[in-house]
């Protein structure tokens, strides 16, 4: 079975790695020459619209799916024409836009933060005097690692910020007081079987995933599941999800839904028995589900702008590397490890080491 | 780090799913058009003896390993003018020769079956009187799964048997009545660090491992390791070496070595922290290597001539599929199955699901 990426970024790239051994093969459209992931498989150079290559990736390949959301509406729904794509065209609709998102959640009777549509300053202005300060203003679409967002914390901050992020639709959200950030990974079969990942507690610094804990038996983990159940059974969902919540008062509010995997189940691969990679190509492959049952404990650090001297990381017993392959850059996220341990003490020893390294 | 291998088969291929993690990039060097790990790396593709890619591929790479050991040694003597070959050279002729394997194992007082060097039928008579029948006469050089032998019982068996192995140089060794055959898999690093799978026993069939089981605490653990890590010593060996064992009377006698990656050791993909193709390329890198501990009970099953339908097989929980991708053809390895589970009573009943799959 040849499977088309489009996208070919490092989430391709573990995609090919975890469909290989099924018996996969891989073709990546991403206009980047560099695209981390096109030595695991076919790289068609192109850009998203290039409607030549994107059928000649149709011709090729027996599905497609995506590496990320914001891949343009007209891009699915022509490729839609000739190949299966997962997830869907309307999944990805929703997933890219902030409004769609939020109105979804609220829809399906999942607590959300407090938004407004912003489609001018006036906008922002009375939404700023209804939802009240502190808030956060997040362009619609396009947003990543913290990009295309400004926090208001005083009304200095509201004046012209419209302009600020680009005069594009946004979304203005209610800052929420939350304890923690917890995400949930889904995944979803075509015949509407679903699994769930433990819950995983994340640290963000800078917008940008820094560390990813896996957690056991947590106390909203059935709660969370019934949240995110709504919205792939609502999606009729194929594949991987990732839903990220804000802990609230011992209950969850939704943040934002990804329509992929996703970095805090980066720790699936040597975490869990069966990985998101390998379980978002069975689920879109219309094969058996994985157990996403975990192996011992497990955390993921992201290495960003650098990773650490590759002996130094490896050399922490328990440590699994996966470097992209990506040149370094400020700000970018360029690998990441994975800690399995046998328990938690030893767990959050290792962190600390590995931790030691990202700051040395 | 871009890692040269000689042959891109599904040794090479796995070779390149461990290390791309490892941040390494891969160049194969094969003469198939179809070489399985061609999808995974650069594919040179030539002879082994085709100097000008052999000097392609010395100068393109970091250093340069192998998937098999019947490597020509010119190849590997005009590659190592260039670029550090691991195994060495001199690994390689060892490994290679069933003779001079022998001996080296007879020499560091490593019990070996008797054995005799075959030049000529005389010298097969001969040796016939001394070392008895049973005999296996196999030729020195060349041999794999089965292949390049022939089990003598009477008489009958030994006449012009020479000729029906092809008049090449063989050795005739000695049957060993033995109640199981074990492998150990072994990691040495460049500054001398050595470190030990646990004990595998395999069972063959038809000359071709059908069925690996990590064990629990052998009591012949310690014994293995020594004799292993004294021909690690001699060779000053650096990479990973599988040595096969048959078990006679409660102790171990040497069979072969192989200078690289085993199919005994495929379970350690799952089954291990670190698997033996990740630790072959952090030794032969300068690396450190990794944990060798087993995680659950582990075993492996090879599926020859054809992998059953890949649903029925990835439907088995805690089974972990191997697809080489090879095309389906008799006797031929193309692909395995990895059980990894808590204990050895769900092992044992695993193991017997994916056998039902092969015989059906």
């Amino acid at each position: 079975m040849k499977i088309g990426v489009i996208g070919g970024g490092q989430l391709g790239r573990m995609l090919a790695l975890a469909g290989t051994p099924l018996g996969m093969n891989f073709a990546f459209l991403d206009p980047a020459p560099d695209a981390c992931a096109a030595p695991l498989g076919e790289h068609l150079r192109a850009d998203y619209g290039d409607q030549e290559h994107l059928r000649q990736l149709a011709d090729e390949v027996d599905l497609v799916t995506f590496e990320f959301e914001s891949v343009p509406a007209e891009t699915v729904a022509f490729l839609s024409q000739f190949v299966p794509v997962y997830p869907s065209a309307e999944a990805l609709r929703i997933a890219r836009d902030r409004l769609f998102e939020k109105s979804m959640f609220r829809d399906l009777g999942i607590p959300t933060p407090a938004f407004a549509d912003i489609l001018s300053q006036a906008d922002l202005d009375a939404a700023v005097a209804s939802i009240g300060l502190p808030a956060v203003l997040k362009t619609r679409t396009l947003g990543y690692d913290g990009k295309g967002q400004k926090v208001l914390r005083t009304p200095e901050d509201v004046v012209d910020t419209f302009a600020e992020l680009g005069s594009v639709p946004c979304l203005l959200e209610g800052f929420v007081p939350f304890t923690g950030e917890v995400s949930l990974v889904a995944v979803r079969a075509r015949d509407g079987e679903t699994r769930f990942y433990p819950l995983v507690h994340n640290t963000h610094e800078s917008g940008i995933l820094r560390l990813s804990v896996a957690s056991q038996a947590h106390p909203l983990q059935a709660l969370a599941e019934d949240y995110v159940g709504r919205v792939l059974q609502k999606l009729e969902y194929v594949g991987v999800m990732a839903f990220e919540f804000f802990e609230v008062d011992g209950g969850l509010k939704a943040n934002e839904i990804a329509p992929r995997v996703h970095n805090s189940g980066h720790w699936t691969i040597e975490g869990a028995e069966c990985s998101q990679f390998e379980n978002h190509l069975r689920a879109v492959a219309g094969l058996p589900l994985g157990s996403t049952a975990k192996v011992g404990e497990s955390a993921m650090l992201n290495f960003i702008g650098e990773v650490p001297a590759v002996d130094k990381v490896i050399a922490i017993d328990g440590c699994h590397l996966h470097h992209y392959g990506k040149a370094f850059k400020a700000g970018r996220k360029v690998g990441h490890a994975t800690l399995r341990c046998h328990d938690m003490a030893t767990l959050e020893h290792k962190i600390a080491e590995v931790e030691a390294l990202i700051s040395n």
